[in-house]
This record gives structure tokens, C-alpha cells and sequence, in this order.
């Protein structure tokens, strides 16, 4: 196999050049590696004009993704326009249908079509790869599909969008309040177009999903995933937080329990020691667990330029290598549709609420929580100007249904002067 | 490909039958998730008669390796005895000639053999894989060769002797000194039965080297590596290192720079903080840097029977999936000799000093590491009983070689009462 390998690459932003760019600067190192000359064939993008600080005039150029896909001379489509619909699946499809490989970060289309894309791929002995769409750099999906593959997977978890990981570890470094550091972001361009992608935990979510059909064998089942998004968090819930030794993070959880799988995405505290406690910034970090190989921990940058652009090759030099594995690991068609399960299992939270600053407010709080059979683990009262005083808790283990129920008990109370706060905490 | 992949297992220690477990009990999964059956077909071991807790008997019987390696119904030849010569080698070559993949852990042999093994099983179209030989259950092999090819490596470091970090966390956790830990953790069986290749940090060295030779391209250079154990750590530098904010850890570093290739197994104190300062007992990182993706970080156990195990079966199943990778992730006959460089980059060190109670001794000591060029970051000096005080120095960056040359002056001064101790900081 010395024939190059061809590509056809679709969407010419940050990390379509930054694909580019590695193929053009390490053209000897890929081909060592891969064993083929790995070369561009045309590319596509909305505007010619534009100046993308590379010179693109070697390559074909095709206003068409569509096109572009469907070439003789592309043998693996690079698609890297994202959106799960519109252009980027039409010309998916037809690169499948056109009897081509298929490389994307398109964490959207893939938790949304994935099946289908992936029953026809195969169906044709064509491969989908993705390592691109799930935590940037880091090698997760080639970990989970190939590295783990001797294991069952016991749990899979992660702090995968850099967007919300940098808005909460600001909003806690600078002593800034959500809004404010939400518009820093936009301005900073870290936001997707709809920013509730990011900040509603969606973009996450449909990682998280990827990564659970591999884990489990199930079909992709992002609509089940239990979604919540930091807009809520506030700046009081990261200090007090910060106070009692955590950190909140927008995790995500996939497990097979004895009742279905759990997938839940959503704010969490966890231990500010602990590693994923320690994130910064955009940082991502993934942990699987494996029946043998107990805990994996996998960290690195989740997005920009470089480490989304080294994914893409990950995956396209696999190709050049010969290396084609089912797009979530098992053949598509042998993908089993899970059954969702709530997350039922009992954890601690952290609660915050408003007391009214009167005699006996306190002790209802006590009563209606022990009544719940909600057991506290930790208190604090605080110091207040205003009448009312803010109290937080951080329960022992409890549902979520228990503890739903007594929230709504306090609320009927009288003595909270807002509706309280509840966050999960994630011990490791 | 549905013909079962048929392997042969030498060594039936506790990764052996961890490996043979594992087949048992996931013939379903290991199936789906390669495509093929994986079945065992024949075994070897020193004892037949042993309980191994694992009914061997629906599988043929070796007592020799090489004519395990050579069955005509084994397809893996999967080498789990260690030892890099004497019948690991031997079945080896025997398997490689006789037209066999090889699956192994063993990291001494491919340390000291690689080269020649991989050319000649890449001479007859074989592939040598050894995820199971660095880090235990952590995908490194894969990650490096696979998951970061687009990347030129800037540098891979990392803790990957676990027995190693046992005796120091514990020294560190218990306060006891290294000859009583040394002894517990050869009770619990952690240690080789030559316990030098584990503290004298050849095993880990061993890894090192091969993650370098993947890394740069590079034949593996093991004899090149820069040796140090951990024999001569005292419970007073770990807990003076504790003082000041760091652990002590025994650290691989590989980089290539422009003098050539540096590698490098030796303790260095670590942020206490920094992922690397808080790993406990068994557990491993690597720590791969590259151009395009920055810092990747992967943690988890780095020895025992399931992770072993585990990273067995993904070499198994890869091959079962028809992925075959070169050894060192390009052609053996392609690497190249790599120029071996000392490390001569400067580095913050820290130093321990016992200084003679008398007036002006410690004058002296500043004077002589000004003279050298040699600023102080920090500097300790602590009560005493005993007519030496022990003196603690943090140095700013300083070549081992000026550092070198300033403790040979100390020592010639006659103000300390015995050979003062030096240990690289590694800011990650």
C-alpha cells in the first residue's frame, strides 16, 4: 500500500487548517508512519477568498462539499464544516454513498445520525472515525475502542466542554458572576453560534453519548441523556463551594446499571484536590473504568487549533495504515438500543438556601430533612446582613426523588426566602 | 476474517491467567468487538501441576515455549515469562520464524532485543506488540504510536515503575526509612526477583526507552538511558521535600533537543500538587508532549493482573481486527541511531546539607555557590541537637555540571559533616 492516500477536506476553519497545515509541514513524518503519502486532493469552503494564512492554490477547489465528497479522487472525506444537519450530512452521506472513508469532528451529526450513517458506512465496508469529536486531542476514542477493548466498561465520566470548564474556573479565579464572564467567552469567540450548545450542556452531552454506544455496545442515545447546563450556577454556589473543599465542574456520567443506562450531563461538585477538581481552563479530562484495567484517566487540551487538527490525523492515519475498526467499536448493525434509566442512586449534595433570619427557622430546615431521612454531613451558617442568612449543606447519600421531595417540603415552609439549590456531588 | 485467532500463552503467572481469564470469561464481547473468535490454544509453563485457580484443561500443554511458538494451530504466539533472554528470546525468535505475531509484556527483552525482533518479524510481514510492557493498563504504546501520529513529539516523561512509587509514597505516608519499606514491599511480592531492576530503575528505564524509540523514530537506546535509583533516598529528603512543597518522585524523561537524545530515569522532586506529585502506590502517568496537540496526560495502575491483562488483549484484539502497526510505530529497519546526549539543560535542584555548628559555615556554603554562579530560590536551616545543622537549599536553574563542580568545592571545605545530597526539581 504506497498509493497516497487522497483527501478531500470540507470546512476550512480553525482546525481545517490546522489539518492542512500538519500535512503540508510533515508530509516525510506522516508517510513514515502511515506508510503512504497522505495528500490533499481539493478542499471546500464557503468563501474562496478569504485569507486563511495558508496557501491553498495545490489543491482543487469546490464550492460543493457535496462535490467535494464524491471525487474519484478523494478516497477518505474530511468533514469538518459541523452543524448535524444541512450540508455537513448531505455530503456525508454522499461521500458514503460515493464509497468513500469518512473523518469528522462532528460531534452533533454523529450523536444525532450516527447510526444510520455508521449501519451505511459499513453496509458499503467503509469506516466513519471520529476521533476528533470527543475531547479535542486527546486520544479517548481510540482508547475506549481499541485500548479498553479486553475490558467491560464499568463507568465512563468527564469534564468534556472547554467552553464551560473555562466560564466556571473564571467565574472562580476572578470572582465573576456567570454573566459576566459568559460575554468574555463570546467576545473571546468560545462559543458556538447557538451558545446553548456550550453552556446548556448539549455539545457535551452528545459526547458523552458517543462515548457510552462504545462503552456498551448500545446505539447512540443522545436524547436520553439526562441534560443540564451551568447557566444556574452562580457565583455564591462556586465560593461556598470552594469553601467546603470543591469545585464545580459540568460532568458527565455514562453507566450500565442493573435497570438501563444512566447518562447524565450536568453541574456537579467534585473534591477540589481530586483530578478532575484540578481542571483549568479548557481543559478536558475523561475517565473510564474498566472491569480489569480499574481506572483510566485521560487528560489534555478538549479544543483549538492544534490538538483538534492532531485527532484528525490520528484518525486519517489509521486509515493510511489500514486500520479500520466499526465506527463505535462493534459493527453498527449489532448495536443494541438501550434502555434509559434514570440516575437513581443515591449521592451527596450540596444544598444552599435563604433562611429566614427568625426563631425556629433553622430547626425546621433539621426537621423536614431528617423527616426525609436525609442525613447532613456538613453545615454552615453564615453571617448575614440581609434578613435572610444563608445556609449551606452538604447531605450523606440520598436520591434525588428523597431530596426533590424535600425541597419541595422547605419551599412550602415559609422560611426560605428563595427556592433552594441543589448540585450532586461526584466523589471519584 | 471470521476464523478464530488462535494464540499460544507462555508464562501462566498472575498477567498469564489473568489473560487466560479473561478470555473465558468475555469470549462473547472479545468476538463482537473483533470480528472473530479469540480462542487459546495451547499453554506453557514451568509446573504443570500448580493450581492456578483456572481449569487449563481444554488446552494443549507445553512444556517447552519454542515448541508452543512454532504449533501449527497458534496464530499469537503471546509471551508472558519475562526475562530478556534464556526462553523468552528463544520462543520469540522460534515464533517470529516460524511465522507467528507476537504479543508480550516483556520490556527487558525489547529494551535490549527489540530492534532485531522487529526486523525480523517486519522482514516476514509479523508484527511485535507490547502495549502490556509500559504502564500496565494505560493505552501508551497505543496512544504514542497511534493516537498522536500526527504530533512531533517534544517530550514524553513519566512515572512508570510502580513498585518504585510504592516505596516512596510509603516512606513518605508511614515515615519510615527505605530499608523497612523495602523489605514490606519484597514481602508483598512487588519487587523482581532481582530487586534492582525495579529500585535501581532499570524496569523503568527499559519502558523509557521504548516509548523514546516510538517517540523520535529512534532505535531503542536503553544502555544511553541516564540511570538512578531510588536506593539512596532518605526519609529526611522526603519529608524536607514535603516541607517545601514537593515529592520525590522517580521520574523518566525523554527529549530529544538539539544535541541529540536525552533519556533519563532518575528521583526528581515534582510540585506535591502537580498530577504527577499526587500519584499514590502503584499508579502510573505519562506525560506526552507534542507540537500540535500540547500536554496529554494519562494515568491509572501501572502493574497487577487485570491492567496487565487488559493491555494484552487490546495487542490481541488489534490483531484479531487485522491491525497491525509497526513495533516502534515506523519500520524497525527505518529507525535510526540516535546521538545519546547528557542532559545539560539547567534545572532548579534541590540540596541537603549537613553544616558543622560553627560560626561562619554557613557563609562559606553561600559563598561558594555565588562563586559557582548559583542563586538560591530558597534556603532552610533547621534546629538541631547533633554538632551538624541540616540545611535545606531550592537552587534557581543551574547545570548539573556547575552544580557538580560547587559540591565538589563544599565538600572540600571541611564545613560539612558529610556528602551533601542533590536531586533535580522537575517543574512540569
Amino acid at each position: 500500500m504506497t498509493a497516497p492516500l487522497r483527501l478531500g477536506i470540507a470546512g476550512l476553519g480553525t482546525v481545517g487548517i490546522g489539518v492542512v497545515k500538519i500535512i503540508r509541514q510533515k508530509a516525510t513524518l506522516l508517510e513514515q508512519r502511515s506508510g503512504r503519502p497522505v495528500v490533499i486532493t481539493a478542499v471546500c469552503a464557503r468563501s474562496r477568498d478569504k485569507d486563511r494564512g495558508v496557501d491553498l492554490s495545490a489543491y482543487g477547489w469546490e464550492t460543493d462539499p457535496v462535490a467535494l465528497a464524491t471525487r474519484d479522487d478523494v478516497d477518505v472525506f474530511v468533514e469538518l464544516m459541523g452543524g448535524h444537519d444541512g450540508p455537513a450530512l448531505e455530503a456525508t452521506k454522499a461521500a458514503i454513498a460515493a464509497g468513500k472513508d469518512v473523518v469528522t469532528a462532528n460531534k452533533a451529526m454523529l450523536a444525532i445520525h450516527g447510526q444510520a450513517l455508521a449501519e451505511s458506512a459499513e453496509d458499503h465496508g467503509h469506516v466513519i472515525r471520529f476521533e476528533a469529536a470527543v475531547a479535542g486531542g486527546i486520544p479517548v476514542v481510540k482508547a475506549l475502542t481499541e485500548g479498553l477493548a479486553g475490558n467491560d466498561i464499568v463507568r465512563v465520566m468527564g469534564v468534556m466542554n472547554g467552553t464551560c470548564n473555562f466560564i466556571l474556573t473564571k467565574m472562580e479565579n476572578e470572582g465573576l458572576g456567570y454573566n459576566a464572564v459568559f460575554d468574555q467567552a463570546a467576545k473571546l469567540g468560545y462559543l458556538e453560534a447557538d451558545p446553548n450548545l456550550d453552556v446548556g450542556g448539549i455539545d457535551a452531552g452528545h459526547k458523552l453519548a458517543l462515548l457510552a454506544s462504545i462503552a456498551y455496545g448500545t446505539k447512540v442515545a443522545f436524547s436520553d441523556v439526562e441534560l443540564e447546563g451551568i447557566g444556574r450556577i452562580t457565583i455564591e454556589d462556586i465560593h461556598q463551594a470552594a469553601d467546603m473543599g470543591f469545585r464545580i465542574k459540568l460532568l458527565g456520567v455514562a453507566q450500565m446499571t442493573g435497570r438501563g443506562l444512566e447518562q447524565r450531563m450536568s453541574p456537579c461538585l467534585v473534591p477540589a484536590q481530586s483530578p478532575l477538581g484540578t481542571l483549568e481552563g479548557g481543559t478536558n479530562m475523561v475517565v473510564i473504568e474498566g472491569d480489569q484495567v480499574g481506572q483510566i484517566a485521560l487528560r489534555g487540551a478538549g479544543a483549538g487549533e492544534g490538538p483538534t487538527a492532531s485527532a484528525v490525523l490520528s484518525d486519517v492515519l489509521d486509515i493510511a495504515r489500514g486500520i479500520r475498526v466499526s465506527t463505535f467499536g462493534v459493527p453498527a448493525r449489532s448495536l443494541v438500543a438501550a434502555k434509559p434509566a434514570a440516575s437513581t442512586a443515591p449521592a451527596p449534595y450540596y444544598l444552599r438556601m435563604a433562611l429566614m433570619d427568625k426563631p425556629g427557622a433553622l430547626a425546621k430546615v433539621a426537621t423536614i430533612l431528617g423527616d426525609a431521612g436525609i442525613s447532613i454531613d456538613r453545615m454552615r451558617q453564615y453571617r448575614h446582613d440581609e434578613p435572610s442568612a444563608p445556609v449551606l449543606i452538604v447531605t450523606h447519600k440520598v436520591t434525588r426523588q428523597a431530596l426533590n421531595e424535600a425541597l419541595e417540603a422547605l419551599d412550602s415552609t415559609g422560611v426560605l426566602t428563595q427556592t433552594p439549590v441543589s448540585i450532586r456531588i461526584e466523589d471519584e
